[in-house]
């Protein structure tokens, strides 16, 4: 048994999407498309008595991490770094999941695949209900298309083949939970159309142009959100809004030609990856 | 139109396949494993009049480039620099034609989704003969587990997940085209066999013995080749032959430690990119 692992997992902006629930997690998920960025969180497992989880300096409960764990029937101190806000849209739980399963089982020699350890993590955010298609997204990297939902032994995957500069700003947070135990009809409808269109053309402006009229017809824009969107706009940028949470983002310098003071970083290449 | 566009590819080291032939290009390919690697090719796509292909400042002759160049019915200059030597395993022509594809795509605007450009890629690099799984495990990276055969529609990959330094030695050339269309009964039969132990088991040392045996029971290894393995065998190091070339490659410093001058890199986390 090593002493640690670290994974590196990239954040995950979901520009739109159409919730796919079963009863089975790993069938479970969603459709739809987003940025992998490459502001994410590394993610450090060491063998302990006990299993604890922290997250930038303090101990947290994060439910996808204790049943990654247990899932691989490991105990173990779980400790995050990220870059990115929690609870804002860029998919901080998945990580910290897929990186807690990629990190274990290298530091426990658990001699699973990479498809395994997907499929634990996507299962353990999926029955937490805190992410639909992070987890997919993460390992895949670049600007992955999820065209059926799921694990990797369910789902189809493509991506758009471009890279981009990307900008945001986080105003606050919005619980995915909230939103997917919710009415879920009318995103699963603009969801769908908005894949068509992508699937139709995947380009970086067909990407962003579905995903802000996702977020308008889902009925999922907040005031400030809005306001970002339309102050990019003026500018001939081309913004949305992060699923889920209160956070717009932009490509090229969007938000900074708008005057805003966002966070700059680009799409991720690779998917999740140990150190 | 842009001026030009530019792709990474990494290098890819097969370490045991089994063919797997069908009429239609974009479903044949093989199963197998192998490393993808930070030393590649990199490719640089221009609007010509007339296409030419450029390999390390020499014109030459690339079956696969000029068939992706037809498919997407653009005519343009080709220019590509390699770490890596042509026809020694470390699937040059794949990485040319799937660099052209993604490089064409961009700079021509012709709106295609990786899956499709990989799938040209595929197709036009079975239809010549000079791989059959190269281009699939050059776009996803890492160390890719080929379980099924064929383009991305068709096909199913897993990864080891895992990193490595890896060390090469090249002694000369062998050609995969006549490998391929020679008796490949057992080949494919140690192919299936390396693959079920790799699966059962999917970690470094597992890929590296089941490459070991694969080169020995399809009877390929060269004298040159067989006296390195054992070379690096006797200062406990761990290495096999690529395939199809008279390359010898290892993993962490197998070939220093037995006294080779060996190139080294590492695996590549990510697929091929537009840079």
């Amino acid at each position: 048994m090593r002493d640690e692992a670290t994974a590196f997992v990239p954040g995950h902006i979901t520009g739109f999407f159409s919730a796919h629930p079963h009863e089975d997690p790993t069938k479970a998920g969603s459709r739809g498309a987003g940025l992998t960025l490459t502001d994410g969180v590394e993610v450090t497992v060491e063998p302990a008595s006990e299993s604890t989880v922290v997250l930038d300096g303090e101990e947290i409960a994060v439910e996808p991490v204790t049943t990654v764990l247990e899932t691989l029937e490991v105990s173990a101190r779980v400790e995050a770094e990220s870059e990115l806000p929690l609870g804002s849209g860029f998919g901080i739980s998945g990580a910290m999941a897929l990186g807690t399963a990629l990190a274990a089982n290298d530091v426990f020699g658990r001699r699973l695949s990479t498809n395994e350890l997907v499929t634990i993590a996507h299962g353990a955010e999926v029955q937490a209900g805190t992410g639909l298609g992070d987890v997919v997204a993460q390992a895949h990297g670049g600007i992955p298309i999820r065209l059926e939902p799921g694990g990797p032994h369910e789902n189809v995957l493509d991506s758009i083949p471009a890279r981009a500069r990307v900008e945001y700003v986080s105003f606050g947070e919005l619980s995915t939970a909230d939103v997917l135990s919710g009415e879920t009809d009318r995103l699963t409808d603009a969801g769908q159309e908005a894949l068509s269109r992508v699937v139709e053309e995947p380009t970086l402006p067909s990407f962003i142009y579905a995903s802000r009229l996702f977020a308008r017809e889902a009925g999922l824009l907040t005031g400030r959100v809005q306001e970002a969107i339309e102050d990019v706009a003026a500018v001939d940028g081309q913004a949305s809004m992060a699923m889920l949470g209160e956070t717009v983002f932009a490509l090229g310098t969007g938000l900074s030609d708008a005057g805003y003071e966002p966070s700059v970083c680009s799409t991720h290449p690779a998917g999740a990856v140990l150190k």
